[in-house]
């Protein structure tokens, strides 16, 4: 039997460093993941090997309404074709600025880049420049990207590139009342995540609690406050996250999803944060480019026109129930945590991840790309059918679980 | 008359901070030049009222081998029907590691990412990583990126963003060896661009002794030489930039043009940073993104196989050559600096730039997308004819100076 996934790990072994790097390197991961895909359509992946695997991340989350979109594509293809990196963007920039911050509530205006990290990057950045200050509040083991002050490992990372920061715990009212005092009169802006989607922990949703009063804090001591959508953007709402919750932000950080997988990030500000936003330097090489901008336009419009929210939600309730079902008559204790589109799984009793990563092992043997310990995404392009694969799929993995 | 730009740049105003931000606004340049662009073929945008353009700009680097190069394109199209951004990588990632360590001679191993900056922040990151050091020695004036370490402005930047830093003067040694000194045990990396390509001056090439003292200095103290080649590379060389001055770098950064356009940036490294880089943590939503790899394999190619490189120096060489008779016989004192295939063009005694913008105004009516400070690139598109079509229209733009 050749592998082709372990003939490229070789090869990858010698050109990359530590043969893969990032949040898609499976080193993390148990044996039996696949590190490389030949093949993406609609909700499916095909690894190197041709193996098919229906894929609860969609590459992290990018992919909203399939792999291969025929819409999105064509749309990045024939834009393409007129222009995509020029001397100067085209006018499809100001239409997706426009585009955007008629959906978002918040938005007055949109910058956009490439990386998540740039998004928040540009956002703190802003919020300094807005309030002439320098010091950021935000939830331990939150992720707001991989730039030097957000970086969640110490390697490569000096004390002063994470100065100026004061730590709380998310949904903890006290701790984070105690964050900002700490920031005394230097408060530049207060981060938060959309809800807790930190890796290895069951999420939670944002209490009305800690979402208002971070929006009163910011507004006491003349701070912004910025959500970072990055991750849960367009699944939670058709507008800003948390909007669910009655907040409004000053800034908001969009990737992933936002153009179906293309490459394209953003920054949407009110106008409480323009003059900041306008007096930073913040740029790159690709990110004024046509074709992303046109994919996007086109993913806005499936946000806006289908049922694709309810639908992800529906699937989403079919799956938990499932699972839940499945993991009872198996009789294990089987944690269904965030919200069903955006799911994690967790066992209880399982600090060393031991059963959660056989199950999840057992689940990719079946055809099920399921994660251990990061969430979850369900898209637009799974129907019942692949639900109930993958239900078909948990019951025989919680099966052979109990007799192994 | 209507204008498309001036209505674009109406609406962008409302809904972009400052109508637009980063190196693609032009609200630095002075009136003439249009912002917004509605296709781009070859050697030529362009903008959005129509007008032609043959452009120096070429996307500020990225388009080396002609916009909506066709061999280019249909790789990346190609592959973005088979798959783009997955749950993870494909082969082709390893397929352009190995690329790109086979043709550059210092590299043993290769990063992907998606802006210059990130190449040049993980650069850093590696570096300090791999010394267990902090400080890093530059050039001032150089450009290394938008982050906030290396960001060319004040606002939203903190001191602690730029603390570790020690800046010397490109080409003077004395000044290298005071930085160096001024770092004493604590030096993690020397920052080097392959020549000073830096706005508003004079491009020089880096002298011998300021590129081996820089290799011989990290050497000493056990430090990392980068080279940033993000904006030269592969328009000085098949190689590192610096190859041509006979050193070789541990790190080097790429991008623009690596994929003829297509979003994709690069860390290259040797196994004497392997280690640094292997521990790092540094990801994107894009980053592992097939179809940009597939148009850079296919990049790399004509980069290997074509005289690309002997077609713009002398496209250059012939460019310079025209430019200084016109100039000449018009009795002005026209600088022209930097290699023939990436020129910057500055006139004598002109400090506020009043002669460099209107000349450069005059070109653009003409069709020619000059920039009045910013160094400029040729492409392997363009042609005798198109060089000489800039030539007349110097010598009309001059004429008109004179005249006006």
């Amino acid at each position: 039997m050749t592998s082709q996934d372990r003939s490229l790990r070789e090869r990858a072994a010698r050109v990359i460093p530590g043969g893969m790097y990032g949040h898609q390197s499976v080193g993390a991961l148990p044996a039996g993941y696949p590190q490389f895909f030949s093949r993406a359509e609609g909700a499916y992946l095909w690894d190197a090997d041709g193996n098919r695997l229906l894929d609860f991340m969609c590459a992290y989350g990018p992919q909203l309404f399939g792999y291969g979109n025929a819409r999105v594509d064509r749309a990045y293809v024939g834009q393409l074709a007129k222009g995509d990196a020029m001397t100067g963007p085209s006018g499809l920039m100001v239409d997706l600025a426009e585009a955007m911050t008629a959906m978002i509530s918040h938005a007055d205006w949109a910058m956009f880049c490439k990386n998540g990290t740039d998004a928040n990057t540009m956002a703190l950045m802003a919020a300094r420049a807005q309030t002439g200050r320098n010091s950021v509040v935000r939830a331990r083991g939150a992720y707001h990207g991989a730039a030097q002050w957000s970086n969640p490992r110490k390697k490569g990372i000096t004390p002063a590139d994470q100065a100026d920061q004061h730590l709380c715990e998310y949904n903890d009212v006290a701790s984070l009342e105690a964050a900002v005092s700490a920031a005394g009169d230097d408060l530049a802006a207060i981060f938060a995540a959309p809800f807790r989607h930190d890796v290895f922990i069951d999420q939670t949703a944002p209490t009305q609690a800690y979402a208002h009063r971070a929006r009163a804090l910011a507004d006491e001591k003349g701070a912004l406050l910025v959500v970072d959508d990055v991750r849960a953007g367009f699944r939670i709402a058709r507008d800003c996250s948390w909007s669910t919750v009655g907040v409004q932000p000053d800034l908001s950080c969009w990737g992933k999803c936002i153009a179906n997988g293309h490459p394209i990030s953003a920054l949407l500000g009110s106008d409480s944060a323009r003059r900041g936003a306008e007096s930073i330097f913040t740029t790159g090489s690709y990110w004024f480019a046509a074709a992303a901008m046109a994919a996007s336009l086109v993913t806005l419009e499936l946000i806006r026109s289908t049922d694709y929210l309810e639908h992800i939600e529906a699937l989403g309730v079919r799956l938990r129930s499932g699972l839940g079902e499945a993991s009872h008559m198996h009789g294990f204790g089987f944690r269904q945590s965030g919200p069903p589109q955006m799911p994690l799984f967790l066992f209880d009793d399982d600090k060393d991840l031991k059963l959660g990563n056989a199950w999840s092992v057992q689940m990719v043997s079946r055809g099920v790309y399921v994660h251990p310990w990061h969430n979850m995404f369900l898209s637009a392009a799974m129907t019942e059918q692949d639900v109930d694969f993958a239900i078909d799929a948990a019951d025989a993995s919680f099966r052979a679980l109990k007799a192994g």
